[in-house]
């Protein structure tokens, strides 16, 4: 759980052993260094003359005026004063003629909120900190003010583990005092200006907004409605500004950007949000290279530097590749476990099932070698090299020995082999795979290196998909708006479900982070794609339709998911470490307990009653 | 209505005389200049070597690409291209072996997009175009691709002064190809960059994304909500990020700003819309100074560079003096016209109507001058220094003097004398003061610089102000966070009517941009003003007085209307022209048909469903 703040605290780590709780100076110390430029100024306009976790030797002897949380308190001699940039200590005055002061500073529980003016004092030797890089100094307390009391808490500050998620959202404005969460939300922030840095000022993106109070769009079940005063009439919150951010490249806009929120309403999802923020991006007259070495370039400029350097070019895999070596359109390419055809070595095999398997159509025996996998799981080749296996007797010499060279197989690795219908199998494998990294690394073995970023781009994915009800008809892999591959447009019109589309997935150790495509531009081709292809009722997107006929332009886009990447960036167990004011998986705000009950008399102007369960219905829900 | 144009195309207009149209390279031009920076790369990533705007002598012999709509043909021998960036003329080639690039320019309809490519050569001597800045300029092309016709268009692009703002809103991809439009939202992207720069890089501020799907505010009337699925709970969309803010400072996150997305629901009014954006800021430990300097700094930072520089500090102004001189709290300062008190030369008027006024409570005359006023207006004080009115026999001489002098009044002057309440007085002459200065400059008289942007702080508001319908109850006149004026602390116990507060509204030529407070940051405070004084369920806002119970800074902060500064900052004559899809008045999105009927069976999972008006009430609503 704490690999994020074992990176981030790795430089102070190796001078002073193991660190177990976040050291505040450290971090905001990596956060201004990372912006690359002159440190931006933290006591502008307010009361203090300086933060409290800047404060070095070089400011001894000046008089400054410090305001944070009190942190704790050592005997009435030591108090630690924190703010948003670090901890101080500052020496609790003795003296008779300072009584008022020592009082305050005395009685106001951990958290008040004071402030404090002194002289910066040199600690006295021996009595230095190392640990703290405010640590060689001190602050001599003249005056000190009570600005608020704090009641008790309903959990400590600093003892950030021990608390349960629930009621780390219950009390989210304690929980962001804590470093991992100021961390998490300064870097998003840090990372996101230097994203538009890069758009805006590097290579002239506009910075458009789009609305989110749209329409419904074809097939938008997940979208929320909101009821206008109109009866009868509901805007929708969109998934993503698609629509908007094409008819921008129709608009002549060129180079469009926005940090766009987008809504999805999935009911309770572990790990998504009902609203989430996206890095959404367009361009005209791109290709799929343009848009991918963008992105390569975006995040290798925006990238934090306390983490390693993200390399370019990022390596690309087509969709049939990434299924077939890792079961999955996201592959953790951090580490091999790569799954291999074996069908060839088995196709005079004695063995029932796998016969069986290959006589259908599709059908294929793959494997993958777990490395070690010996630590957690039945031994398949024995360290003397026989076969542990129910199936060992019918493994023939030569399809052992096969095996051992096509998989790399050593002594104490173990073999999972599966037979099956192609993509079935691969998706098993694929799951085993990742299931199996977990068990290898709870027992310790270092499989995939915490500080490493593998970027991959996925490529050549189906257009369209069978649909799952009913697989004579075909939906969009993506979107409808998604541009054949310019080889297979002939398949079109008479194979649709062999075209390959024009769309791209970033990937980032195992996780999708970003998507996109090259779109149609053309009217007839979206309208036959709409109509003909995908049966759907062309009126809800005539406005889309007509906007192409008039001179739309080729364009293409992408959007990156910007809560799951910082998520991966800044190593956090959930998304709703790197936002604000999450929802609960339920979709409920537990600080402020929305959704809530609202009256009838407020809906009346949107013209909506609520339709109550029956009573069955509510007792089931109970 | 030009008067953003003129601005922007001033420098041209010197030197060719008056300009009708906008000339596409001097926007963008102006645009790159006012960055501030190295320019951004404009072909990066994609198929064109050069935009169209930036040719020229210096490419002279360059082999350039060029992708844009074809503007107009002149003969089958000239073509322009646009981009968003500018025109230049592409000599179409007339020689039998470059036939088929000859046939595509020629017969490719106005609007069509083509990449061509050739070869930068300088145009005969004669024939430059100084009003062009491609104009020393043309390609000699080679080869040519028809990207995407265009089919007849609704409008003509180039001829955007003739289109109705309803066929503008439905064909808004056309109308954003614009030189207009896309100054507008290219300028507001740079200007909120800027912002952003300003903000996270120069004075440490945390750009955090808050939530838009929350609960209803107390009083919150004007908050669409959300269905969410489970029966009888909704989400509201808030009016602003203002509770999450004041968490954030809780939180200790000590700078915030976000470019928020806020809500509204007004039903029809004109020039508002549903959503809308504003620059949000909140800070701890600062007083309402920091924040005025924090926001002068941030405009003056991000202000446009082909405009007159903003000068700080900002005038400023009591709530008491802005109604006494302006009668209203947002006056335009660009032009004189004062409300003057003129009561006490009337305390022995035989004028019934003024004696009735000023024996009342609160009764007052007042007066304003408007200069050249006759132009317009009956004359008040005629040249031969009679009086012109219904009452003018009855104005005793001293009293005349005293009014000319008083009002300095010159001849041809036309003076407007109200007698009343005070407060409606002020009021009703300062609707007239401006209804007299549109008339006037209706009439040619230049009373408001349009080069001038007059920004002021009005401060000193009261707190509360009495209820509408039950003026013995209060309410809060902005907010119920607002912190009371330190001074009037002690009145908040004994006549709260009178307490002023630590409220500040930004005012830019006589329209409210801006608008903020100091907060309360003590829970008893806060408790005591919701309860005892405003009357409100402390309940719904219970995390809120939790959370200033747990160590709350002292806070303040800011929101400055995004859309409305835009419309200023271009001279746009609606808050729509600086928004890329904006909704009409009455809500609607002409171009999708937003909102749009929904089937009963998508209300399903939200458990709600139509209330249909009764037969009558739909006739009504026909």
């Amino acid at each position: 759980m704490f690999c994020w703040l074992s990176r981030l605290f790795r430089d102070l780590s190796r001078s002073t052993g193991r660190t177990t709780q976040p050291i505040w100076g450290s971090l905001s110390r990596s956060l201004i260094l990372s912006s690359q430029r002159s440190i931006p100024e933290l006591s502008s306009f307010v009361a203090r003359t300086n933060t409290c976790g800047e404060l070095r030797s070089s400011h001894l002897g000046q008089e400054v005026t410090l305001c944070g949380w009190i942190q704790y308190r050592r005997q009435n001699i030591f108090l630690v004063l924190r703010d948003f940039h670090g901890l101080v200590q500052v020496v609790i005055p003795q003296d008779e003629s300072a009584a008022s002061v020592k009082k305050i500073l005395c009685e106001a529980p951990v958290e008040s909120v004071v402030q404090v003016s002194g002289t910066v004092i040199s600690r006295p030797p021996g009595q230095e900190n190392p640990k703290m890089p405010t640590g060689e100094i001190e602050i001599k307390v003249k005056t000190a003010k009570l600005l608020n009391s704090c009641k008790k808490l309903p959990f400590e500050i600093k003892d950030f583990v021990k608390k349960t998620e629930t009621l780390r959202l219950q009390y989210r404005y304690l929980d962001l005092r804590g470093a991992q969460m100021q961390y998490n939300l300064r870097l998003r922030s840090q990372m996101v200006m230097k994203m538009r840095e890069y758009l805006c000022n590097l290579h002239g993106f506009v910075d458009i907004e789009t609305p989110t109070l749209f329409k419904r769009t074809p097939g938008g079940a997940k979208e929320f409605v909101v009821p206008s005063r109109e009866p009868g009439k509901f805007y929708s919150l969109p998934q993503s500004p698609q629509q908007f951010k094409q008819l921008l490249m129709v608009g002549g806009l060129d180079r469009y950007f926005q940090v766009a929120r987008c809504y999805r309403d999935e009911g309770s999802r572990p790990d998504r949000q009902p609203e989430f923020t996206q890095i959404d991006i367009e361009m005209s007259f791109v290709d799929q290279t343009g848009i991918q070495s963008l992105i390569e370039g975006l995040l290798q400029y925006s990238w934090p530097s306390d983490k390693d350097p993200v390399m370019v070019p990022f390596p690309s895999m087509t969709f049939a590749e990434a299924l077939a070596n890792y079961g999955t359109d996201k592959p953790d390419t951090r580490f091999g476990m790569k799954i291999v055809d074996i069908s060839d070595m088995f196709r005079n095999t004695e063995i029932g099932y796998l016969q069986d398997a290959l006589s259908k159509p599709q059908g294929t025996i793959k494997a993958i070698c777990i490395p070690e996998g010996a630590e957690v799981l039945p031994v398949f080749l024995r360290a003397n090299r026989s076969w542990n296996s129910p199936v060992a007797k019918f493994i023939m010499e030569e399809q052992g020995l096969g095996l051992i060279r096509l998989l790399e197989i050593q002594e104490e690795d173990v073999v999972l082999v599966t037979a099956g219908e192609n993509k079935k199998a691969c998706s098993l494998l694929g799951k085993l795979r990742l299931e199996c990294a977990d068990l290898l690394e709870a027992r310790g073995v270092v499989l995939r290196d915490p500080a490493l970023f593998s970027f991959l781009w996925v490529v050549d994915f189906p257009l369209f998909l069978p649909k799952e009800e009913n697989p004579q008809e075909l939906e969009s892999a993506h979107h409808p708006f998604t541009a054949p591959h310019p080889s297979d447009i002939h398949l079109l019109y008479t194979e649709p479900q062999k075209v390959r589309s024009q769309h791209y997935d970033l990937v980032l150790n195992g996780s999708e982070v970003g998507g996109g495509s090259i779109r149609i531009h053309n009217a007839e081709l979206q309208r036959y794609v709409l109509a003909a292809v995908l049966k759907e009722d062309v009126k809800l997107l005539s406005h889309l339709l007509q906007a192409l006929d008039y001179g739309a332009p080729p364009h293409g886009g992408i959007a990156l998911g910007l809560d799951r990447l910082m998520c991966l960036v800044t190593g956090a167990p959930s998304i709703r470490d790197v936002i604000a004011f999450p929802k609960s998986f339920r979709g409920h705000d537990l600080m402020s307990n929305a959704p809530d009950s609202i009256t009838p008399e407020e809906l009346k102007p949107y013209h909506i009653q609520v339709s109550w369960p029956t009573d069955s219905a509510k007792k089931r829900a109970r």
